[in-house]
């Protein structure tokens, strides 16, 4: 999808999406209309000081079939979860839609760890993940419903790759923007990254400025959201200081 | 997918299937090994006598998004919802995947009455149905899990038609034969329809037989199934007689 | 359990229970202290005119599994379901644990048909039932989760009887007394039978007067309940006018 | 809160919701941004001819707690649901906030048909009623999840009434708008109800005119939407026809 | 709700509650009768080492709607949030009632931080919280469903506060006691925790002792609950040795 | 139900079950036609280093009712669930039966440091576990849905033990081999339990090999599954260098 020249995903948009909380992000889309970004029900399952961001590419399950899905389905060479693994691109990050059913797997270590040395940003999913130990041990963020012992097989069928896909009740379309973090994973419209990573910067420092606020003691009040025009100019006041600094 | 001299569903199959009930195709699926062909969470929504048998073609919603979702969706020529209705063939059943998600509607009376009025055999949907009082007029069966007033922009963004889904939980194929009634909706695979067909035949022949035994006192153990030879004597002798009317 | 000498619902209770409805006795319940006794998420499927009351017999059913819970399974002269319908005695109530799972049937038109042939009261499933179509032609009264065409050995291995279990969140004990009519059903502890079905007729007597009282127009405070003394002189009144017809 | 000379909803505006089906209002309510506007999982209990329209009037329920929730309670002259029944005004629909649990009833037929002797609009709930052979002989509207046998006093502790509430997750405020058919219970947010009912009436009559010409064969696209100028002058001429008559 | 001169939580109640585990607490309000105590479906967010002890402060949320739940919303001075955070007395716990939808959160780490500041005893939502890595970093401690990143503007609109409110399926009425620790929350009605707390000291105790029993060998019947005398014994030795020290 | 000569669990089974993943087990009861064998919902409470390896025995929970289940019922000295802590062979593993419903507790850190005095393996219940503080320090691994303060008076009536249950949505004979780690509990048949064993000693060292091969920067096709005969020939030669060592 992407070409060399026109990367989909301009490095400062990606270094303001890694500095942007999943909440400043989540208010911002909110802020433009969009109120239904959050994938409901995946968390982080590995403690990695990586921050989840990259573009989607898809892999999309329907329900497993007893024919179809026996063991012997791995083994053919176009098998979508397989060329998913080795198809999707550096720096993007595999999203699956696995119907919110993580009642069996729908990847494990081996296939987590190819990712991560093919450079893959990260992988989410709303069905679950096995080897759970050894994918805690990966640098590269990955976020499931729950850990799963099942194969895939046993409910999810891969069927297509890189098409349209609900994840945790939110449409990810090939190409949108991911970013994952401890409160979970937003999905950015592609034709929204670069405006929602802008606005991040500011409302970040705003908020770390509050934070020092109510650390020592000013009510939220006037403070949160800046009411009160005094919060304004303390808030200039506190920027040029750190400035300075 | 189907050509003109070679009819995936052969008339003899489908007057054997508008004979077979829903439980009979499902035990007959469940000895090949199929133990999730049953359409989970839909039932009849319009008192028909039709039986509904036909091949499946599908359509495939994921979650909707505020941006476009917007009911100017339905201006776009090739709106996949509204092309699905123009394109299904001649006696298929549509199909469609809303994820179990009941809280908006798929289609409406309009497009349904369009649908009878273009020949297609059936409506097959786990998400929401509106206009109810106008759809139960119709005589096309419609199977959905509840009626819903909401616009499927909604909550369902048609994506794409005729390509492997998921509905109710079981995985439905474009080809595969969905058989329903009273009891609920069969996906049949494709490869199995013709000897589901005629194994049906006999079953449903000797669960008569055995209607009529129990009504007239006769206990279950030897009969149902018919471990007792003496069951299968009298069941050729009631065959024998019946044949004769 | 029941000796002929001994029947543990005499039938003056009988006919007590027979004349109250669901609500009455959930409200006397209550008042014992008993504040979960309604079998949730159950229905009447046929519409009998039948009244359900009986002693329960129970039938346990758990998951089922691949080997154990093939068709030839049914083929075993002391299969505990095909056991459990011949065996459950006349006037009884067969309540079945399915572990509120209706996604397969726990029993179709046939079993229910001996069933009532054999003068049963009535059938309790926290499961599905299949060949609903027949099953709706029965007198003896029938409440399920819903229609499910799957056939019992898909989820359900029926595995001992007449032993305690739950049915819809509620404990039923053998010997239970089990009420049934369009607003569901409700388990009466053995031990509470007696007193539940007196107290009931003058309760249902007063709402009686109640609704009528309600219909001409009188406000329902201090009237239900009687925390007016006039609204019981009014009462006395009223059943004195009725007796006297 | 309403003010005898100024009825917050005029005689126009009522006659144009009761022409104007629950989908086609909420497709209105999307048209203006509100995608949440239908209450979930209610369903019509009886079979009256009347449309529900009218003012909301609520009654918020909390979980019930031993001590607090005796039968005694309903002898309070104060008790919030008792209160409720007699002081929703004339033409109002009594909502009822049950936290979307049906596993006990919210009203039973004595209380409903205090209601409709009153002149009550209807009444809507998230939870369950009871004495359902009772409540399905009113000419009043009920919505509710199902049928529930035990008392409110099990699981609903009535609090207060006339404030804002969630009923099957849409909010409703006192005022709003109330509108049910047999697709189910739409709530028009107060100020918007002139709007909508007036552009309901040209959505509806262009719906009568496509299902009229689907029905003669005419396809969908183009149609519906009218993205074909042929659509709309057919229209015309059919609009100026049907005066004629 | 209470004066200075007569806490309605005793420093001896208090301190006693700061020793009772909420499995003794559940146990004891079980004895008097009060089954459902219990918030389900909450759990500590931060692993904090102190316990959460506290009067009730409640906040209401219903439903939140797209024209009233805009990011201006948090502008009004009297934003029932906001001024919750603000208002909610030194010592007290601030319970939310978000339906139990955690799929938004009811409050971040600014709002959490400022309730930490101002002598609040600890937070309990059944929604979800965000920011949680600001929130783990509190020693305030904070029970919620799980971190949710979207604002709460997407689901929950602060509706009215210190009015009953039901979390996690538990009515909480303002002035309740609420404990929590790593088993979750209970709530005591405020009439009770006088005497749960006093109840709850030897209960400790004797629990104590019968884990030390149990580490040595000795079988639980007859020692717990302690049914044979010597057990009492032993206990009554125990105590006395332990008191020397 | 084992006699001492004959080991129902020989030591080599033993042995190799402890060295193999559930993600194996899962796949190799899948290629034996079990697709229903992970006990769904639970994990690991405690972070004990020892693996689940044992025999289940088992205990069953119906509903609870108020008249039976008072905290005088463990005064009972044949309780079952104080029966089973004291019955469960040396060994085994305690798996309970809860109806996947965790709102209460189903042990506590008594009763399991009991069962761990007392020489079982672990123990298993889809429903809750109280103490959660004091089973952490435990040895013996425990799963469950989750931490849970209710007695499970209030939800859970032991009813009976070493009969056939349901746990977590999978069918569990007492005798059949249970095997936990961080992705969960699989059931394996007691007649399969020899030939999974075997089995899975090969397949975890194909996949060392894998996951080795992989972090080297192999691709996975023709690898996992080795449909390339080359992998198979550097697997050979892998081990031999291993078997060196």
């Amino acid at each position: 999808m992407s070409e060399p020249n026109m990367p989909l995903l301009s490095d400062k948009t990606r270094s303001l999406l890694e500095l942007a909380s999943t909440p400043t992000i989540a208010t911002l889309l909110f802020k433009h209309g969009f109120r239904n970004a959050y994938i409901q029900g995946v968390s982080a399952l590995n403690p990695t000081d990586r921050k989840l961001v990259g573009l989607a590419f898809t892999l999309r399950y329907i329900m497993a079939r007893e024919d179809t899905d026996q063991l012997s389905a791995f083994c053919e060479p176009d098998h979508p979860q397989r060329l998913a693994v080795e198809t999707c691109p550096e720096g993007h990050v595999l999203v699956m839609d696995c119907r919110e059913d993580a009642s069996a797997a729908s990847a494990g270590s081996i296939l987590l760890t190819r990712l991560q040395v093919r450079g893959v940003a990260g992988c989410v999913t709303d069905g679950g993940i096995r080897d759970a130990e050894g994918a805690c041990q990966l640098e590269m963020p990955i976020f499931t419903a729950k850990p799963s012992a099942p194969t895939n097989l046993t409910k999810h069928h891969a069927v297509d790759m890189n098409v349209p896909i609900s994840c945790g009740g939110v449409p990810v379309y090939p190409g949108d923007i991911i970013v994952g973090d401890i409160d979970g994973v937003m999905v950015i419209p592609a034709h929204m990254a670069e405006q929602i990573a802008e606005e991040a910067e500011p409302m970040e420092e705003y908020e770390t400025f509050v934070l020092e606020e109510v650390k020592r003691g000013v009510p939220i009040i006037g403070l949160y959201p800046a009411t009160d025009p005094d919060s304004l100019e303390r808030f200039e006041f506190w920027k040029a200081q750190r400035n300075q600094q």
